[in-house]
């Protein structure tokens, strides 16, 4: 019934692209939502960088390696990956602070309007800006629904809403368009966080009407540890945007030396302070790297190791054992899976032991990413196998641990 | 009268110090007060933390490598730099946004106060910052003063102080003990900004009564393009700083994913995001070197470094077609020498051609940083050399391009 890995890694397209990781051959890495692996051609920029660049020509690095161009341009090579047209994408600080900065300006829309809505469950930090500006802001009264409850509290008393694309935990992929569309019914600024699904799923921002949003470069694109986060406004609304973080990077001639902050019409008014060069560069070259993929590949590549990982689940017979947080149907999910056990944490660390690496989130969850371009089929037959000895051996298959439902 | 520079730099201490640079040995480099530059074991270091704390422990990284402690740690090795006891002082974001933590924190105090003090020819950035804030928060009214007009200006009307130590653009360097004491009379929060005198001037922010102050890591710091800048904030007022900008990185439990923000106790409540760390280890390396060396030992030669500028402007006879914008009292400047001029961009410009890497900032101030660590005596004699070469060469010694005054 199943085809073999062997023989799906043999015809997989995407197989070559491993080789471009710097990732030993028996690494099974499953943590490529928490921070991508590096490039060769990324580990041979950054030596560029920091020994030409910085090494060599010092403070002309900014013009002759084009370093003060770096924001903008990493942002133009998140077009295709994002679905956006040129000039609505940047690279600056991280994704909490663009958050901050999007969620601030786009408050200012409808000054007398109330609620802000907030996902329940978000990553925490979300949720953590959005508090922080409530408490300079007491007009504000914030709300936590669920990705369910959400079309149905969107009115004309929301201020903004604030949502994941795909849930960091669950997996779970919300319906941009559709809820972008009932947003738009009652003029409500939308920040979409696209941590978990930029460079992981397809995106159409402009197609779907999407007006701001922000993500992080060091998950599915790859961009190193910290890297930047990015930021993405619709054309249409960059000029209404008052930056709230004023820094000489966004003024209209930051050399010019004005006294007085008068922000770049273009979406350059996101930039604050001075750029992180070598972090950037990172994430720049990883992008080079990605631009060369189409995502709706990556995505059909994603499904078929989704569903890969399901059928061994039931080979092992381990889909007894946990509940699946993340929705079988494409649409509505992100690229992982996530499984729920009363001993996740302690599994986590032992698939660790033996050389896979997978995530551990609060409370009793297994997150497991699936990365096309250098997961093989074999690393979730590899995978599955080491859980399920792990599992056998400590016992931790008993009925008293399942959850309220199987896998299935 | 004057020694010769041959015999200043074989009887200078520090001469060994400019080997551990990546500096090509004929370039004559005063732009350090814009971008430090790379030591060779920085280099070392940015390769293992690139291709082995990323590239191999990937996700471990955080553990394994110490990255989660990265902006505490590196925040400690500023200890001896400031003159800040352990746990006051932090590397995150830049000293844009630091400032906007800080002063946005400190403006609480009081919240009936109306006045902001901010510096009449302060680093434009950092009146952007207030700017920003003060649209938000209608009741501040922002008022710019001289650093000579800024004793009298303290007043209990006055909410905030944002000043620089050292100003960017003359060197000129305020006395922050007698301005915070009297700034303590009224118990007025004062925030300074510490970009142009970090690692370059002696610092002892604890005994100074200092509360709050932001820095940046690419300039005397050698931290590399874009390093991520610091804030210090004085052990009694880091509870009562509550941070606007609400990270989980802030969070007392970072991995506990508590849907509530509760800020940390200690400093690391400035965190926001995830932390940059291909630039913070690069910052943290440039640390490790610097703390080999006492700040007194480096101002004692960037004294003499200027006292050699001056020097040779005058056997030059240039002291008469520049106006030095910086005080020769070694009290009242931090380390660079600036000099005034109609040409001084067409300068700056030929300078460059010439392998003299000095600095143009608007309108026409040419700047050279003092840099103990790695320039020698002889570099100020060809650079002035260069300088008069120039200036006979392009007809600029005309009379009517002389200033109010000339340099001595």
């Amino acid at each position: 019934m199943s085809t073999s890995s062997p023989d799906l890694d043999a015809a997989d397209a995407l197989a070559p692209a491993r080789a471009a990781f710097a990732l030993a051959p028996e690494l099974l890495y499953f943590n490529g939502n928490s921070l991508g692996p590096c490039t060769y051609k990324t580990i041979e920029h950054m030596r560029t960088v920091v020994e030409k660049q910085w090494g060599i020509e010092i403070i002309r690095g900014w013009n002759t390696a084009g370093w003060i161009d770096l924001p903008l341009q990493t942002g133009e090579k998140l077009s295709k990956i994002l679905g956006a047209a040129s000039g609505q994408s940047i690279v600056c600080d991280s994704t909490s602070i663009n958050l901050y900065k999007l969620l601030s300006g786009a408050l200012a829309r409808h000054p007398t309007r109330k609620v802000v809505l907030l996902e329940r469950g978000a990553f925490p930090t979300d949720n953590y800006i959005a508090q922080g500006i409530a408490t300079r802001e007491p007009r504000l009264e914030l709300r936590e629904v669920s990705a369910r409850e959400l079309p149905e509290a969107l009115s004309d008393e929301v201020a903004a809403v604030v949502f994941s694309h795909v849930n960091y935990r669950s997996g779970e992929r919300v319906d941009i368009p559709a809820m972008q569309r009932r947003a738009a019914h009652y003029d409500i600024p939308v920040v979409w966080d696209l941590a978990h699904s930029a460079g992981a799923v397809p995106l159409h921002l402009d197609d779907w009407g999407v007006e701001y949003a922000v993500g992080c470069g060091y998950k599915f694109l790859n961009g190193g540890p910290g890297a930047p986060g990015f930021a993405y406004v619709a054309t249409r609304r960059i000029a209404s945007l008052e930056p709230v973080l004023q820094g000489w990077f966004g003024h209209q001639q930051p050399f010019a030396f004005d006294p007085r902050y008068r922000p770049e019409d273009s979406i350059r008014r996101l930039q604050v302070g001075t750029p992180p060069i070598l972090s950037m560069s990172a994430l720049d070259s990883a992008l080079d790297f990605l631009n060369q993929f189409e995502l709706g590949e990556l995505w059909v590549k994603s499904c078929r190791l989704f569903a890969h990982f399901m059928q061994a689940l039931e080979r092992t017979g381990l889909d007894e054992d946990f509940q699946l947080l993340t929705p079988r149907d494409p649409e509505a999910r992100g690229s992982q899976i996530s499984l729920e056990h009363p001993h996740a944490h302690e599994i986590c660390r032992a698939l660790a032991a033996r050389g896979v690496i997978a995530d551990y989130r609060e409370p009793g969850v297994l997150r497991f990413a699936l990365t096309p371009l250098y997961m093989r089929f074999q690393d979730v037959d590899s995978c599955v196998d080491h859980l399920a000895t792990i599992m056998q051996t400590e016992n931790w298959r008993r009925p008293e641990f399942r959850l309220r439902e199987k896998v299935t």
